[in-house]
């Protein structure tokens, strides 16, 4: 086995990067409790896994905030197909799940100072944990889970991929905020898993029909079509 | 003389917004001392004046972050061009200076924690200050002197001003991240003031022919082309 190295990743102008030996989530939300400003990220490059968690102080209620959610997995598909060869498939689940080559990759999740969601929150961190190497001793007994170095990515470099995600996040910010919802929605939509296939989720069963202007959930089952707004995925405060 | 009315501006989700009173940049230099994170923007919209400053957390050399004081300046040129009359011409002097209609019209200043070039800086503040009315009481006698009030922008709000400044500056920043040096110059060389044409700047007089990579002058005299760095603009702290 590989160890493999990971360069010291820089960030734009308007993030600060802080290296954790911890969970890089809990570390940012710590921080921002504490009153950080927007912009830090905290990352954690570990023999096994990568992370990072990015801290945002949002100036619209927290059901509009979270388009942030799909925007941050939109900047990590984009950031893994560049680094990755160019056969891996990656995916983005409604719940925050990533799929590499269709099979579960790590998460992303969410977690903000409030779960009202009319409240402007007056922080919200959105981060990602992805496995490097398989955690079973076993992978084939679990094959809808997978690793980045199962799939074809032991090249990617942990930390040029925290770096890549940070721009890519940075740019689908920018183009959020010139031109609203409509360009993410389609890049997103092009990239997420299981529409039109049964799906669960919050105790619903239905048929993923996709997503309202807000990234909620659509969810038809026979009787009617549910839908489960993004805020039902924040975290709990550590 | 009506009063403008300022709109409360939001910012992106990566930067913090505070109203100042005093002196936006002073504020600003002084919060990042004190170890604020990127992405503050002290801004005031005074009766007579609007100006804001936003702090940068460089992870590159000095001389090379210095090219968030163009970047900045056309921002501004991106946000004032679509918030004033088609015929308003904005224009940008090398040395941090606005034109609008020709005429000077306030101001991009920077400051940052170290003045050596090769060094990276823990903090970069860019602000600028635009007059909304002229300052003297006989503007005619410094007809090379002007106020936006005085050029036709008389219905463009100081507040949504300044919040456009802070989109066109992240979207810069993210193009800057995404593509380099190349988009901003190119933006940039179409809104120079006074290419081509005489100039004096730290004690050296020529033509001005353009900048270099780094947005360095290059200032050619009968007898060699001198080349001015953007670190030789940088302001003193308060």
């Amino acid at each position: 086995m590989t160890m493999p190295t990971a360069t010291q990743p820089t960030f734009p102008p308007l993030m600060t990067g802080m290296a954790v030996t911890g969970d890089p989530m809990e570390t940012a939300i710590l921080h921002a409790i504490k009153g950080c400003d927007a912009g830090l990220i905290c990352y954690r490059t570990a023999a096994d896994r990568v992370g990072a968690a990015l801290v945002f102080a949002p100036e619209v209620p927290l059901e509009d905030a979270m388009a942030m959610l799909p925007l941050c997995g939109v900047g990590f598909q984009n950031a893994l197909g560049a680094l990755a060869p160019p056969e891996v498939a990656v995916h983005l689940e409604w719940s925050g799940g990533i799929r590499v080559n269709g099979a579960a990759c790590g998460a992303f999740s969410a977690c903000a100072s409030t779960r009202d969601p009319g409240a402007v929150p007056d922080w919200l961190v959105i981060g990602f944990d992805v496995p490097l190497w398989p955690q079973e001793d076993a992978p084939g007994l679990t094959p809808d889970r997978t690793a980045l170095h199962a799939e074809g990515c032991a090249e990617v470099d942990p930390g040029l991929l925290v770096e890549a995600w940070a721009r890519h996040t940075l740019n689908w910010i920018a183009r959020w905020e010139a031109q609203g919802h409509a360009p993410l929605h389609a890049e997103w939509r092009g990239l997420a898993h299981g529409v039109g296939e049964d799906a669960e989720q919050n105790g619903l069963r239905g048929v993923f029909l996709g997503v309202d202007e807000r990234f909620g959930m659509l969810l038809r089952d026979t009787e009617t079509t549910h839908l489960i707004p993004l805020t039902m995925l924040l975290g709990t405060t550590p």
